[in-house]
């Protein structure tokens, strides 16, 4: 089949023009989002959404995260990621699926409803997570775009997704926080290197194939810089698919938590993988169980 | 011999008041540096010089720093650590003794000035290094005190000492700068976990024992914070033997690298290591070659 995004088959990194819209939707007067923000995200991949949630609804998830995480039996889930080095728990796939709260969350009409509207369609849950970096000894993760990986071992066909990470802990500049490349949502670099079978388990405590050369992160940070996702517990960190973001370690004593949704066009729904590998589990991306969220108007 | 500073022998760590003046000299009329900054080093452990080297002098160590890089012949060194995945250089010791210009630098009447009047002695080189943190896959520095690793396998008897780390790149919040906890150096973390011989081998990759225990770090960080030690090229972060500082890693494209000269007081002199291990190589403590530098006055 044609790939528009090529990507792990060439032996040099190359640089393709993204191709899709990054807003779907072209109607403004009735956006659930303000102007000035939809420009951001336009010109940036990503904006910081502080006033969704009431200090109520961000307690009650952090609640629930903890309850995730004092879960014997979940940490023994095969959604469970864990770290290289302690054993303790990384990341919680599918997270809205074992938690009934979570998933209300995540099928919230304020949060849908701005998914519909950037992607320009009925949306579905493509992934969901629980991210937990520890203090002390929180591994970094190095930058990459969601896209590339969804594309070349989920076969999501085109741009048209996006991420929303609630944050659960304070986010300062010491912890870890999530760091972004503005405008590179712009360009896909197709990267060097084949996926290795399974390469699923260990991408997600490390990941080594996908991500972009030094010289191509070299010229995005010096053109654009890097930002910083740093605030208060219960913002949205709302991004791109394309955008490439990644985290420093935490050697601080304040671990960082998020919730991890991704949203995709229910028209945009995966297909076999472009890289030609086995598809990855159902709790990693759903094939499946694709099921629209309720129309939020 | 007597111990006023056990470390690495309890099964539990301890918290030993710190036994020793911060600043030793008690005129304050003539003293190198303003009231107020020893005020500050008195009770932060630290202070930040951004005025003493000009544009120039900043330029001239950057060259030689390179220089020292580009050097095949000083990679194969023991005086050169390497990172343990890239292989790249992170430190070089004893760079005073490979590279006259920063001897000169290290024997700076500026510096030794102010050496002897927070030490109140004739002052000597412990160790000199030029540290390097690469780009894009940087390794963290684990939070510890100087003062444990000196005194337990260099023999430094007594908190009579100081490191001036100046600064050779942009330090900012994202690219792994120094991190220091203000009021650190007032308290001795007794650390667990005995030291294998030749420990300095790995431990100046990745340092596992003489680290503080988690406990120890989370109160020290909510009673007193985390202060990064961010700014430009050419600044002079100057700390106590004592404080604890670490360094998260950098994924950014940003290197940072430093010249780390440590000054101790000549009557301080190392004596057999107080944790009864073979003596760490001359390169890393000065043992015989201690040579008071010239009175600055």
């Amino acid at each position: 089949k044609q790939d528009q995004y090529p990507s792990r088959i060439y032996s040099e990194p190359m640089h393709i023009k993204r191709q899709d819209p990054i807003i779907y939707s072209n109607y403004r007067q009735k956006a659930p989002l303000e102007e000035a923000l939809l420009d951001q995200y336009e010109k940036k991949g990503f904006l910081f959404l502080d006033d969704i949630f009431s200090d109520e609804e961000v307690i009650n998830m952090q609640k629930h995260m903890q309850y995730l995480r004092d879960d014997g039996e979940i940490k023994q889930r095969e959604e469970s990621v864990t770290e290289s080095s302690s054993g303790d728990i990384r990341s919680v796939f599918d997270v809205h699926k074992l938690d009934a709260f979570i998933q209300g969350v995540a099928e919230d009409p304020r949060l849908v409803r701005i998914a519909e509207y950037l992607l320009g369609d009925a949306v579905y849950l493509h992934q969901t997570r629980l991210n937990y970096k520890p203090g002390f000894r929180g591994k970094e993760f190095y930058w990459h775009s969601d896209f590339e990986t969804w594309h070349v071992e989920d076969g999501m066909p085109r741009m048209r997704a996006l991420s929303m990470s609630i944050t659960l802990t304070p986010n300062d500049y010491h912890n870890g926080p999530l760091l972004l490349i503005p405008g590179s949502h712009l360009t896909y670099i197709s990267c060097v290197g084949e996926t290795p079978e399974n390469n699923y388990l260990s991408s997600l405590k490390t990941q080594e194939v996908g991500v972009p050369d030094d010289a191509s992160l070299q010229s995005l940070i010096e053109k654009n810089g890097i930002e910083a996702a740093v605030g208060q517990p219960g913002r949205i960190i709302l991004f791109d698919c394309n955008v490439l973001h990644g985290s420093n370690g935490n050697i601080t004593s304040s671990p960082r938590s998020n919730l991890f949704f991704v949203y995709n066009a229910l028209s945009n729904r995966v297909d076999l993988p472009f890289g030609n590998t086995t598809p990855r589990p159902e709790y990693i991306a759903a094939r499946k169980s694709i099921k629209a969220l309720k129309k939020s108007d």
